[in-house]
């Protein structure tokens, strides 16, 4: 049993018959993201973020949301990642997870205490959010010269599931990879919470010293909300393919930043949004 | 067109083929909830919660929202429910959204400013969590007598396939209904996250006297989160009916308040996770 399953009783249903078995269900538990870095000479430590996601690559959640987040600007701003506290006395899964910066970074105090696009001030209108994202330095990706195959884009869905250990189990998690134009998953992780299996791939590109990763694409098993375009301009990545929907919010920022955004992933078939001179 | 769809021009792919049409996507905005309320003799305004939602029914999403969080315990502490400021430049859209309580309704500022598993001091263990439910009121379900047929709930994906009408057009939405004992669905909405869809079904509920709505089960077109368990427990249903796969959380929630949680519910199969008497 992996930490991201757990085996539980169940009543199987099927018509009139009815069993008693043993189910596997996707694992949720909420984590704390805690930042600890220098302030005006001295340290301090502040929670930033709680999350409900399946444990396992808590590092890599962690350091994602931050960069993604525009908080840290690069791995080298990182000193050191540690769980801290007792484990959940109910799932032995530790929920608090502490990032702790180098000397010298600069922490944007405000923006720690409030959220992206849930302060008054930047993004109860879709335009807002956009200019926060300008603001905080995300690239316009014109200039990007990577292109990706629809042979390669049509490929990833069966690749994407047949990475996916924990879904097949219990049906109950997304999936993000990072994917480079030969069609190959570098990075792929699962996760009950979609963003959450985004900021993980995002964390594991940080520490590989890939980002911005400007020649490789993003692909997630389900719809493509405001919420990962925003992640994937963050990230530098110039296409986010969705296996399904994407939504207008989605789609207004995939074309500010000129981000190829391509829905509905199935078969031989797929829509681009936008940018759709990268898919040839 | 609705206010939940939008038309936007794609390339839609089909193998080597390659057609520019127009699309309906679902329409995704943030909305900001506040609150004004009365504290020491003063009319205060804050802000609660900002969600991205598809723009439709914002008054039960507010309301909703507000009565699962425990903010308000029943439709008489609403005074008045505006949409305020002007509308979004670019959708048009309303997305600031303002709760007037009734004057002698306490609000606990801790526990606005203090999202409820967004804390360390009440949420990090999925114990602590279930404390932090137990202390707000929500009620354990052990004596409703509420059951349901197996054929009302194998009847229920479709009723609420049916009742998707964006769903249909965009591919981009969830939804949630209550249901009766006969399979009626008495209230049901779509939206483009799923903890607002079960909001709004949650407000209408509030205004239509129906909460604590012990004789009826909420249905969703998705996965059930710890999230949405938590809601339904705060609405007072005994039953939470999936199409898809619930999480670890959600379970342990269930079989904590002895509500009925039924997953994977396809065709004339499905699985019962706890509280199984209450299935007939």
């Amino acid at each position: 049993m992996s930490g991201s399953s757990l085996a539980t009783a169940i009543h199987r249903i099927s018509g009139s018959s009815q069993q008693s078995s043993d189910d596997l269900v996707a694992v949720e538990e909420p984590l704390e993201i805690r930042l600890g870095f220098e302030k005006n000479g001295s340290r301090e430590d502040s929670s930033v973020s709680i999350t409900m996601r399946t444990p396992g690559n808590d590092a890599e959640l962690a350091t994602g949301f931050l960069y993604t987040e525009a908080i840290i600007k690069s791995a080298a701003d990182i000193a050191l990642v540690t769980h801290c506290g007792p484990p959940a006395a109910d799932s032995g899964s530790h929920n608090v997870i502490r990032v702790e910066l180098e000397a010298g970074v600069d922490v944007d105090l405000e923006r720690l205490k409030r959220h992206f696009y849930t302060t008054s001030s930047c993004g109860v209108c879709g335009k807002t959010s956009l200019d926060a994202l300008r603001t905080c330095g995300a690239a316009h990706q014109s200039l990007t010269t990577t292109r990706f195959s629809k042979a390669v884009l049509t490929a990833l869905p069966d690749r994407l599931g047949a990475a996916q250990k924990t879904f097949a189990t219990t049906g109950g998690l997304h999936a993000a990879a990072a994917f480079d134009t030969a069609g190959k998953l570098v990075v792929c992780h699962e996760d009950i919470g979609r963003h959450n299996a985004v900021d993980k791939v995002i964390g594991e590109l940080l520490s590989l010293g890939l980002l911005p990763a400007t020649d490789l694409g993003l692909i997630v098993s389900g719809r493509a909300s405001f919420e990962l375009l925003q992640k994937a301009v963050m990230a530098g990545m110039p296409i986010l393919a969705a296996v399904s929907a994407p939504s207008s919010l989605a789609v207004d920022l995939a074309r500010e930043f000129n981000v190829t955004l391509v829905g509905f992933l199935r078969g031989d078939t797929f829509n681009i949004y936008s940018a759709e001179e990268r898919v040839v």
